[in-house]
């Protein structure tokens, strides 16, 4: 029997790595898909293509949409990615609507390819307090697909997997390990330096915290310990 | 007291136009949006700033967004566009997640501007079988919506407005000609042929037989009865 096609969205990072990694263990046959945002960290779309590449993958599909345009997020806008420590409520590298966008892009995909499964590395743990990491708008966007396609309504039911929203960040990393992830070729963080993490913002304390956590040596060059 | 400010997807038919006089007459204050898709009839792009411009509206905020890339659809694909009349089923005009795309965009936008209403002219009477063109796909995003936002979690919810969603196209014709929408500035046909309307798509056929329901002269000029 042939593999059952899947869309994968690979951002670069760390938690997409890994879903790339589960899909490919669960004997999907993958397409890789990507978005080029405008976001102020654009290093990640190389990053997606090398993770791709290591799990043998063919090149991520990008797809191009101007958030930018759009504005509102520290990383899409002029507006100061925070260094501080990851805090209450949601932060200002909020991106309205963006995992919104993206599912209904890959649903797209999904419903032109014949694709009825799509993964997602949203993780509702160790995250940055984004409203659509949760359990509850990835259930709403499953039910929302099934009933916005064809392919959904003629009975043949598309699945949104988030194989991470219950795992803290070294469970995430400890499982993409024994898999065989290369965690030098992500990443994760929002406001890089010459290729270089910053080593402070949320994404990055979150990071560093997981490799820690998970004992794994983290192999990211970060810009205040280089 | 300020209007409250609106989101309304205008795409130079005649739904949308007869939404945008709609919610002009609620006293909402009205940012239009229009997509820019790689559609077949992108003479409704024009279409659409005509009509903003004849209700006194600012023109339309136009999003680029290149669903021909991603195809599937007579509209953005080299398919034909069926001429036999409205069918059984959903058409090969369909494009994949369009709504849940366009109304994705709507979100964004809405969420950074600051309003809290969508109003899109989705019709689920006389219309060609699309699935995200039903009350349970729009109740269904609105829910999405307010799981999705900084703004739905923070408990200032938004809502997806679909005001002829249960109207014949009969109704909706003889709403917005009482509220004064200059129907001959619209646009419906999907393969119009030198800015002649074919006259025989589904579009066009729906949009004849609401005319002539409404008793109302259609402006049209169509190329078979040209």
């Amino acid at each position: 029997m042939d593999a059952r096609p899947a869309i994968v969205l690979v951002s670069g990072g760390l938690d997409s790595a890994t879903v790339l990694a589960l899909a490919l263990d669960e004997g999907y046959a993958v397409q890789a898909l990507t978005f080029d945002y405008g976001q102020r960290h654009d290093v990640e779309l190389q990053a997606a293509a090398a993770v791709c590449a290591s799990l043998c993958v063919a090149p991520p599909r990008v797809i191009k949409l101007d958030l930018r345009a759009i504005g509102g997020s520290a990383l899409t806008a002029d507006i100061a990615v925070p260094k501080e420590g990851v805090g209450e409520g949601i932060p200002v590298t909020y991106v309205p609507a963006r995992n919104t966008l993206f599912l209904s892009y890959a649903l797209a995909v999904a419903e032109v390819s014949g694709a009825h499964d799509i993964f997602i590395g949203v993780n509702a743990v160790d995250y940055s307090g984004y409203p659509d990491c949760r359990p509850e708008f990835i259930a709403a966007f499953e039910r929302l697909s099934n009933l916005a396609t064809r392919e959904g309504v003629e009975g043949r039911p598309l699945r949104i997997h988030a194989p991470l929203i219950n795992l803290t960040k070294a469970e995430i990393i400890s499982k993409g390990a024994a898999l065989g992830v290369d965690y030098s070729l992500t990443h994760s963080c929002y406001d890089p330096i010459e290729g270089l993490a910053c080593g402070r913002c949320d994404s990055c304390r979150l990071r560093r915290q997981g490799f820690e956590q998970a004992g794994i040596k983290d192999p990211t060059r970060y810009s205040d310990s280089a």
